[in-house]
């Protein structure tokens, strides 16, 4: 199930409530990534504390570990992971196309090795469908191939990125099929493509509409391409999306992405990087990115963000985060992760707010200012 | 300050209040290990909430990493490290003495080179009160030299252990000195030495009880020794310190070894293994002890133990954590830890309640009943 209703647009930004099968979600929203089952450091009640309405789970690694059996004890992945809120899984496309020389795509699916045992593994449309529904996540996306941004060694021609294009239409076919096939009861999002070509994006999403599918996502950025390509495709593909369905622009992004992603409609995100910058010792903040490992922070009384009501800067100081991440303390990637977490969902929630009082350009204007203040 | 306010007593076991500057702890009590500032793997949120009343902070370590000029600008090792609560500090002895071919022992002090950037150093009595001032721990232990096991591979002869334990009789007498000289509010702690040697041991208390200091540990025990050595160094030592003051055996130990300190008429435990072991994925429960990768629980829907109350328990199941084991996620050693440090401290608070109740030995016979059952 999926219900999408409106609330307020601001230009091209929207704000909606998104109803899936486990709960409201409030949009623009941002998902944290919990590939395995576990966003990385972070507890579930904690990702609960901080307002965290929807995470992401990965069918690719979830199928490979801990396999569809031990899932299917605990009735799908929420019961095993501990989290009570909608899920969104991708397809494994994304992955097995990323295995690069350990895969071979055909129009039936794709060959790969098994990156954990070796095993010769097979996935398909269908395949995806059926592991999804195991997992029995609140969002299923289509199964798709991520058109590379560069081919042999330089950008992907527009015959390559069509042909690439077309067979992602033509899995989200056998998507639908067999997603209806199994009496899923969640929603079936598919995936925009088309690479850095606007016309093959229009084609992509004129084709895709016309399935009717409860949302949609923009796949193919993020992908190694520069800046400015994906900033295109960002001003160009969600605006055109069908108004009334939740439009999802996958693997994006640092803040800046976020908020231009909103400007041009997106309703959802997901990214590792709040968790995996984290664990690198790379914090946002409101007023720029501050570097744990600096020595500069050895004696920093303040809280990392002054203005941030994150549990990491409400209890601890720069220094002992410094310290921490010196010593190689887990204690470091954890507070880490949750004020890098919080960040983002507050990001969002002020974006929400903006848009709901129509004010979405001075708030952006003074986020820009802000972040460029320096911490 | 200090305080020491017997309750009951079921035998030898003890159930008292100890009050120190930041607050009070009910004895028996077992204090996690934060030997850089942090308890490995748990926000300091979560150590209140499962109760700990104490924890411990490695005077060594603090000193070398963040040093004491970035502790001295939180006003202490409080702040710095977001625990309101009281903290008792070693007093770096053990630790250097660790070092073995590193560092050379003399009257004056311990000559070593630093562990971190090789740095020649010099630790003292009076350093090490001047070191633990700074950290303004609310319980001081006193430096002292422990007696090996084992010297020039064989076992220690007890003329070794009388010059090792004579020697820190003197540091003990040196210790008050400078803590006095420094006007440090807190409570030194001497500490009883003498090997596996009761006679030495029986010197070395009389001459500590003499010195009136408001509390006494036990060291040189859980040092390689063999178990029946430990067990009988615990029977002799702890009843005859005096009975009006804390009783505390440095690095013990398993499930059991508490136990039986307690029956021993011990108040204070610390360790590392609740946290470390969590790491290697070995989980202690009321029921023996669970090796979280045995591949028996990959499709365990149990929670590790079924009588356990912790946020681990409650919320995840075995499989889950084997799972996250096998990935190498953050979160099985966060989560394991929280388990083992609950079963830990619940395990005292079932030990109190049981002394309280003039129940100790009937509460005795049912803990070991219950460890040898099996998960």
């Amino acid at each position: 199930m999926l219900e999408f209703q409106p609330l307020a647009i601001d230009g091209l930004a929207r704000r909606a409530r998104l109803t899936l099968r486990r709960g409201v979600v409030d949009t623009p929203q941002f998902m944290p990534v919990g590939t395995y089952g576990s966003v990385k450091g972070v507890l579930p009640a904690a990702l609960e504390q901080m307002g965290a309405q929807i995470i992401l789970g990965n069918t690719f690694h979830l199928w490979l570990r801990p396999g569809l059996d031990v899932i299917r004890a605990f009735d799908g992945l929420h019961r095993f992971e501990g989290w009570r809120r909608p899920i969104l899984t991708d397809s494994g496309g994304f992955q097995v196309w990323s295995l690069g020389a350990m895969r071979t795509i055909g129009e039936e699916g794709v060959h790969f090795a098994s990156p954990v045992n070796g095993d010769r593994l097979f996935l398909t449309p269908e395949v995806s469908m059926q592991i999804q529904t195991v997992l029995d996540s609140d969002i299923v996306m289509q199964f798709d191939e991520c058109t590379p941004y560069e081919t042999a060694g330089r950008v992907t021609r527009e015959d390559e990125a069509r042909s690439s294009m077309e067979l992602s239409l033509r899995w989200a076919q056998r998507c639908r099929a067999e997603f209806e096939r199994l009496a899923n009861p969640n929603a079936l999002f598919g995936i925009v493509q088309g690479g850095m070509y606007e016309p093959l994006r229009e084609e992509s999403l004129a084709r895709l509409a016309e399935m009717d599918l409860p949302g949609y996502a923009i796949g193919g950025v993020s992908v190694g391409e520069p800046k400015d390509d994906m900033r295109r495709i960002v001003a160009h593909t969600p605006r055109r999306l069908p108004a009334h369905k939740p439009r999802y622009l996958m693997g994006v992004g640092t803040p800046e992405d976020l908020v231009d992603g909103v400007a041009h409609g997106v309703d959802l995100f997901d990214c590792v990087m709040p968790t995996r910058n984290a664990r690198n010792g790379h914090l946002f903040t409101r007023f720029g990115d501050l570097r744990l490992r600096n020595a500069r922070y050895k004696a920093d009384t303040r809280p990392p963000d002054e203005s941030c009501a994150c549990h990491t800067c409400a209890h601890f100081s720069r220094a002992y985060l410094h310290h921490l991440d010196r010593c190689g303390e887990m204690l470091a990637p954890m507070l880490a992760s949750l004020h890098n977490l919080h960040y983002y969902l507050n990001l969002m929630r002020e974006m929400r707010s903006a848009i709901e009082q129509q004010r979405f350009a001075t708030w952006r204007a003074q986020f820009e200012a802000d972040r460029s203040r320096g911490v």
